[in-house]
């Protein structure tokens, strides 16, 4: 673009919004964007309407795909940290909400709210940065909105991203379908992406610098899904962590939940972090972890199918399923075990 | 809610954010939204998979609706304005966006970005506003998510609607279908939505409230497809106005629009607004007004469908596509005619 800043002006819906629009429209460069319509046409991923391990010429036209919808907004602060930035983020946290519900991402919308004066070239980072993330799923970006506000009405960039996608028939996960017997996978260790958010925000130095763990798993539940199509429930740990997904499922399955600590993994930075401030690994965001609930006789195909992919190269089984009241309880190394209750509110603000 | 104001921790992952979620779910009650899944199931309205006019048993498992997805964030100030409020305006605006290309609305999302502090009071009015507005299309409301930025990062609320529409076989809305011959219609006066937020957002005492006219325009445009399924294109001219629209209509289509200035619906209070502020009403924005391009010879027909809905009752036609090099011209009531250039920037920041 020809100017440094985003000007009040980039917000109307003259040529210089229709400048800065077709900036964004040349980064992510796909037919049903480029066509710069209100409303963008839908590919259904090919293949999707077939039922795994039923394909058969004939049966094609009798099965559906299932079409499920999901949104989120995205006000991180700060915009980059290590391991990721908001437009990385905004382009994961709502595949990864499709893969809860075992779709194949087909399309997403990007709604930007930028703060006027925020550098063009801080823009250009984060819109090449979805364009990436996108394209490693892949899923098109095919429809978008951009929105100027005075400079103290925002904080740079919001990103508001929702997403389509597709569920193979037969495919069903539902925290209704967990019951005692299940296994509890996570796909590798927790806290690092608020970890990373945290010391970028405090410019902490701790001597090593902890990544972000932000990354799509669309594959990684795709994976899963093949081999295990019986697969009972898939949750993104993101706000509140692994506590809050476990808790909000646990009381809406109506069983208890058991968490074997010494099974949890935690990289030692992030395990030092929380030591330093006094915060709980369990109630830390992750934007590139999934918790999936299989049947129990199903945890060593599933954990193989999660490390297969190699976001889920650190997959392992954290807990397993029992008759109860809807709790979570954690067993500690010393043969105790203690109840953990949903988190209040949140241990950092704007994590995602 | 329990709570005079949104606090930083409703933005959390705990049950601070889960009773504000609790409470956004309640207003909308519907069973995609009420599973609080992380993506929701989409229902594609019934009959939309079936051509028009070719309805057969036999015929129906051969079509497909085309699938379509829109995006639209409101930062509009005031949030509550004369004839509606950023609740209202986000679903009309999502919807309008699916209706330029025919769809009939299947799903809304809403991603809510809140201001610590705002009152619940406020954002439960436009909860219930744009409610009440999807209850009118009718469309469901089947996936939102929240996040709460700090005091002085953002003004209230900003909120971003994404939608998924289907669009029956056969009919196909673009700017590549304009041809000479064509007629411009318009659904109803132009102006209202901009010249009513620039009145409350300076407290101007007009002697008479000026009303945005904010409203969903699917119905309209399917009664429109239902007997013009052969109409051209279809465009809702917020930003920028009929001039934005009109200009980027006639470049795509590479023909001349001839404007009638006589013909052009503006309400008295509108003109007397621009007149004394100095606004050119072609650049107003407008939130519930549709420009369709049909046929020459469907003026008649298309005009009958739009006055048939409330909404359409002031339809007129406005203009002519003739051969040309895509210029927007506009003929005066003294026989002079002048071309109107795409507005450079903005009248007024932040009308929608």
């Amino acid at each position: 673009m020809s100017v440094e800043r985003v000007l009040l002006t980039h917000g109307g819906g003259g040529r210089m919004a229709r400048s800065l629009i077709e900036n964004i429209v040349s980064t992510f460069d796909n037919p049903a964007l480029n066509r710069m319509e209100d409303a963008s046409p839908i590919d259904i991923p090919a293949g999707v309407g077939e039922p795994l391990k039923k394909r058969s010429a004939g049966a094609v036209a009798q099965w559906q795909p299932r079409i499920v919808m999901t949104t989120d907004s995205f006000v991180v602060t700060p915009l980059f940290f290590p391991g990721g930035d908001i437009g990385k983020l905004s382009v994961c946290g709502t595949v990864n909400d499709l893969a809860t519900a075992g779709a194949v991402p087909a399309a997403l919308s990007v709604g930007l709210i930028i703060e006027e004066g925020f550098p063009v070239s801080d823009l250009e980072r984060v819109l090449s940065s979805m364009k990436k993330t996108a394209d490693s799923v892949p899923v098109p970006l095919v429809t978008g909105d951009t929105k100027v506000v005075e400079k103290g009405r925002g904080d740079g960039v919001y990103i508001s991203t929702a997403g389509i996608g597709a569920v193979r028939p037969g495919i069903e996960l539902s925290p209704a379908r967990i019951e005692e017997g299940d296994a509890v996978l996570i796909s590798g260790p927790i806290g690092n992406h608020e970890a990373s958010v945290l010391s970028a925000r405090n410019d902490l130095s701790l001597g090593v610098q902890i990544e972000s763990d932000c990354a799509p798993l669309s594959g990684l539940m795709q994976a899963v899904i093949e081999v295990v199509p019986e697969a009972k429930c898939a949750r993104d740990p993101t706000r509140g962590g692994v506590a809050a997904v476990l808790c909000e499922l646990a009381e809406s399955a109506g069983c208890t939940i058991l968490l074997d600590e010494e099974t949890i993994p935690i990289d030692e930075p992030v395990q030092g972090l929380c030591d330093i401030l006094g915060l709980d690994p369990l109630q830390m965001a992750n934007e590139g972890k999934m918790i999936v609930i299989v049947p129990g006789s199903k945890v060593q195909t599933g954990l193989e199918a999660m490390k297969s992919v190699y976001v889920g190269r650190n997959s392992v089984k954290i807990g397993e399923v029992q008759k109860g009241a809807g709790r979570l309880i954690m067993k500690t190394p010393y043969g105790t075990s203690r109840i953990i209750t949903m988190p209040v509110g949140n241990q950092l603000p704007r994590i995602c």
